[in-house]
């Protein structure tokens, strides 16, 4: 299965244009050599499921299509805010196989590009026109960026509890999805239990988008991921399936090197293959396949209609996707 | 004169307190050891004027409390999410006495840092509840950090015209001075012009502040400065005495030398001691002092009281600060 066959990007072929071109309006006054690689990140894409996730539960709720783009578009270019920041303390050289600003230039022309593309997505946030929105998209801000910080600084000297493995990926996924799917009711303003119902679609699909990225980096071929298997394991990030794993064998000593940082390669290879054989993995996809299971019955009293059907379409790609 | 025998300190007394409470609050989930250096950043204090401007034409245009307190809560804080990416940007060790994040965390936990304060920055924007006074908060820090990039990525290879040179002040300290000068005229929906003038009033003081701070480059003793002379000449930042030097002596060899960034030591201070000689610092100050007189102008349609007369009194402190 590959993105460009799912739904929703012939669905909303033509709002998902004018959602790019508002993000491409961008702030108006940044320099040249900064707007060009900016400009890279919007147009080389990525899947776009913020956006579509705004875009289609506004079908549902009858959301001005104005503001549902508008909503898209500061949806996109948060992530891109935070991507920006995310592959400076990375030090990564490719984002969505463009080179990153950091790779080119100084960390603190970085810094300043992620602010400045920020504002501007709090400005489309703006746009939209309500203040109870503007306050949570100004909160997940900080939801994200907190988790993130709370991961750099955290002592990994012992096993994660499956509820911090959950704090975590809310911080860095499943919030954000849940923001995307709670939008359009609550810029329709419909009844706060429908807001709660989707808020909780989009957390059940965001956490079962990254347990199954989590997965991923135990099954993907490195060549469908652009990045080698272990890759988590390797910095020391414990993901839903070693804490499985650890359940079973809570001694294994390749484990205890992990955490307290003395594993090599070999190690790192050999923990891999064990954990593949623990049927933690298995475990892992089932935790995912709950989830998916649990929000699509969030959907059923809408009637039948292409949105709907490409919702559900997205909270089943989460979990089969393979990149 | 010192900055606690400033009038408003004592008038805004309470008022000050309660805002340095409103930014304590801070975003709940924030790692302690990131905390702890954030609110030693919050109660070091600086001087509070941004927080001084809204406070006081709070009081000429009968803003409420609350929302004068929220709105200069967020002004401190955004100046203080700045202030984090440009200490990290400059490695700065020191700010306001106190141990910079970036001096004790690692660059990714600075940014995130920053990220955290300005998203709680904009929470209590939000929080004074109106829409246009949240936009323009988000486009301040849009034009600060796109002026801060411009500047970084600026290829000074030539004296910049004076236009530019305000363009660079207003990017950095007076669009931020004026908004929070307009914010009180704004949140209780005077007209366009009440605001206009109040805006202008900030961007004015705002100007001065930031010449004198570019001549005390040139005149302070460097234990008052807490930095050495000729500081922004060596960084290769060229203000407007050095504008005005280059008007009476477009061929000096010294400029030269510091724009193509060849000057060693000896020609620094050589070309500072020039330029106290040429006349260039008595006119740049005369820049400031009739920013000062223009500021005070549009303040004289208000009935005497000491808020007005503490608004003058932080005009005329910008240019007579020694620190």
């Amino acid at each position: 299965m590959k993105a460009n066959r799912l739904q929703y990007q012939e669905l909303l072929k033509s709002e998902l244009q004018a959602v790019e071109k508002v993000m491409l309006q961008g702030p108006a006054n940044i320099p040249p050599l900064i707007a060009a690689p900016i400009d890279r990140l919007i147009t080389s894409g990525g899947k776009r499921l913020r956006a579509a996730l705004v875009l289609l539960t506004g079908e549902l709720y009858n959301l001005d299509p104005e503001r549902a783009v508008m909503m898209a578009a500061a949806a996109e270019m948060l992530h891109i805010a935070t991507l920006i920041h995310d592959d400076l303390i990375d030090g990564a050289p490719l984002r969505r196989g463009t080179a990153t600003i950091n790779s080119h230039w100084s960390a603190g022309a970085t810094v300043l590009s992620g602010d400045i593309v920020f504002s501007w997505a709090t400005h489309l946030a703006v746009r939209c026109k309500n203040l109870l929105l503007i306050d949570k998209f100004s909160n997940l801000l900080e939801v994200i960026c907190t988790g993130e910080l709370s991961q750099l600084l955290g002592q990994q000297d012992r096993i994660p509890t499956e509820d911090e493995y959950y704090q975590r990926i809310f911080a860095k996924t499943a919030s954000f999805f849940g923001l995307a799917a709670e939008s359009a009711p609550l810029l329709v303003a419909a009844e706060k239990e429908e807001r709660e119902r989707m808020q909780k679609f989009g957390v059940l699909v965001g956490e079962a988008f990254q347990i199954a990225d989590d997965l991923l980096d135990f099954t993907a071929q490195p060549e469908e991921l652009g990045k080698p298997v272990g890759n988590d394991l390797r910095h020391g990030i414990l993901t839903l399936p070693v804490l499985y794993f650890a359940e079973k064998k809570p001694d294994d000593q390749r484990l205890e090197a992990v955490i307290t940082n003395r594993a090599d390669e070999q190690i790192i290879n050999s923990l891999i293959l064990e954990i593949q054989k623990s049927g933690a993995l298995t475990r892992a996809r089932q935790a995912a396949e709950l989830r998916v299971e649990k929000a699509l019955k969030l959907l059923v009293d809408f009637p039948a209609s292409p949105y709907r059907q490409a919702l559900e379409e997205i909270a089943t790609f989460a979990i089969n996707r393979r990149y």
